[in-house]
């Protein structure tokens, strides 16, 4: 589809095609190397422009070698820090369109702080206390392995599927290709409210689950599986949703966090 | 037994009766008030000294009306504080006989830190830090409510042994009268090993289960349920012992996640 | 000057006034009350635009009485905070200018942040964490007292420089309306290098002084005096400058210190 | 005198020669491997028991080297940890002498504690978080190596020694060969009070200086330059006490900052 709209744009009006890598609000996944792949085979000059921002670091990302033009990334999810550092990856390509840029920016440029970056430093000040904490998080990374961590977050991620096809519930994302290493949404039966159910598990459990966005609002809520979750914190957020059920009058099929032992044990 | 014994000491060779609140190696509280009762009753003069160093803040306790002369306590239990500061009730009793007890003392003596108190200070250089974090936990003590506290520990407490009937495996504690609030002491079937299934839970699920202690060792594990445990953190638990069963060839009857969170839920 | 371009400005022209409330790299501060008065008188109707990163909670700053329409600020400077969040305080007539703007702009757009607000929330992930202590520096501030918070600084801004004045050293900003409580920048001697005596303090005393900045650098260095400052620090900060002054080859006059230390006691 | 007294004590009645090393309340250390040499002067079996609490990591100690039997410590000192953690270092001889003790000791007997520590080990709940601290802290002191650290010591308290001269004021320690790298005792002028001194500096400046003990009580103050102590945070103290002798009315003759300064830079 991507192919076939670039084709269509003979005069090039379309600067950039913009893609998810990991979308938060649904649990879905895009192929980044295949929509690289439809800009090529159109011969369209179009940037690739990917949100990496909850993906990184817990599902496996290729900036150069997937062909993405910019990667924009934050802190807050897989690289377990607080919210408060953004990063761009950018290609050649990228940095070349941006000196011909005409949208006025300033704190966002890139010029300055490509300079700045070249001895270390920033053009303004930067979140120096976080600069500490992403370096401790790099090294917990490496220390695990980023091939050790992303198979954690597959493991966890079917443990938890499995958990909602268990309860009888529907995965917001239908295609298993897309599916999430970072977050599962779950859709609540026509007629229930998940913000009840979210509710419920705060107020109960102590238990902060994902709200729906948008249109999604209260038909979904979302459980994250992300970062340095591991076996036991996703059952006892599991086992905190089993017990919140009741709040919305479901009765779920089997136990969720049985079957997701058997898959984890 | 405690009386008879006491009546059969008509020449008070018997200096103390010592018992512990709350005993963490087996899961099992002591009557202190009965004891006391005893005591008197036996007509004895007796100091009664009472260890509730795991019982503290997690099981009720009163130390004036159950008529204990001396109980100790730490700050790593109930408390919920690193291990460093020990504490001490004095009935005046306990006082009046320590100021002619013949036992060579220093640092454990009583009467100049009771000197330097009285003006908040010590004799002797304090865990400044701990005191700071007591002050903390205390705040967060009295603003959940002792009772609620206390409420909460015999809900988790309920809730673990009903996971532990779910497993057909025996509490260590045969007495429900004698059930700890704190911590549940479960023996492993006759011939199988407590310390594989523990070193199971550690290396796959980060999970740290209490050892048994002296001739217990190898025969039973221990799960703790005190001080800022909730609902989750002990589903948390008792699903990493239900995933490390297989460790030790054990096929539990049922899931002890479920039954416990019909309890809880 | 301001009133006299403005009134020259008949088609409007300009759009906006900027000020900047406490100069960093001067060491200056600049009356915006008078800047409200010049545009007034004007009848013109620009904006005032006031930059009050370092000079909030430092200096006195009166948003509103003195009519400012847009005022910025940061988490890292009299907050005495990391870095990380940045404040606008709008004016009305700031927010209805805002509406008409057609200047591209998406994270840094007023309207959905105003209108999350409302409730308490971000349309974009927030800083959560420095939440925390915006909220521990403020119980800090007004426990303090803002007005006493303005004396520390000016008594401190004024030591420093009696101390500069001792040591025979020129101060860069030369109207005493206008020194600043929140640093002071001093000018080192015609011929000496001030990135140099900045190396040897940071080597020598792990003192880490302000750089000159832009046309300014290699002649001048800044002592901050903002946030928690005391009396002490500011001693260890003159110490550090004066124990220095040997690597430039310069000779102070007199000890900094001790005409200090005659202001302060 | 004690190899004198030694001597006489032919039935061996003395069972052992207690040293402080550095002692803090009069800023004095002692020769610990002098004393050593008395008691194997005088042939005598007494044990050489040395108390090391303040000198360990800031003054040199070799308790293998100079023939210490015991040594006791605690991390609160040089050490730069809070207080928790007690240390004693155990020749074999005395290993041998608690065997055959008599003193009724639990808590504190060295048996249980060092077979336990074979593996690792504690016979009771240690102090882990401090433990972690002290990790940190040996790195620390092994980055800037140990000669490093003495040396930085000496020259702290030679740089408070020659301000103390210059306030005209005296050391209660009068032996250059006793002067403590870790602390200075200065002694007020008969009939001023010291507390009064401590009092300002305490309320004025936020700085704790150390009180007269005992005897000294009024008499005496006495200026930290221990463990992460450096020239700023000694120029900050220094400046502190001489702000606040018109507490006491005195007038220095001199200024201490600047003298010391004269040593430092």
């Amino acid at each position: 589809m991507i192919e076939e709209r670039l084709r269509k744009d003979t005069q090039h009006e379309i600067k950039a095609v913009c893609v998810v890598h990991n979308e938060t609000s649904t649990g879905m996944t895009s192929n980044i190397a295949a929509v690289r792949k439809a800009i090529d085979a159109a011969k369209h000059p179009a940037l690739l422009l990917v949100d990496s921002v909850s993906g990184l670091g817990s599902a496996d990302y290729e900036h150069d070698k997937w062909g993405a033009d910019v990667t924009v990334s934050g802190s807050q999810k897989g690289l377990m820090l607080p919210p408060g550092i953004g990063f761009n990856a950018l290609s050649p390509k990228a940095i070349e369109a941006s000196k011909h840029s005409k949208i006025p920016k300033a704190y966002l440029a890139w010029d300055e702080i490509l300079e700045s970056n070249k001895t270390g430093y920033w053009p303004t000040t930067p979140s120096t206390n976080l600069m500490y904490g992403l370096h401790e998080a790099i090294d917990m990374m490496q220390t695990e392995g980023l091939d050790t961590i992303f198979a954690r977050h597959q493991r966890l991620a079917e443990a938890c599927r499995r958990a909602v096809a268990a309860w009888d519930l529907e995965n917001q994302c239908l295609d298993p290709n897309a599916y999430s290493p970072v977050l599962t949404a779950i859709v609540v039966p026509e007629g229930m409210d998940a913000d009840v159910l979210r509710k419920h598990a705060l107020e109960k459990f102590n238990l902060s689950l994902g709200i729906g966005l948008g249109k999604l609002k209260g038909k979904i809520f979302r459980i994250g599986h992300l970062g340095d979750c591991n076996e036991l914190s996703l059952m006892a957020t599991l086992s905190g949703v089993e017990m919140s059920f009741g709040s919305i009058g479901y009765k779920p099929k089997a136990s969720g966090v049985v079957v997701a032992q058997e898959h984890l044990k």
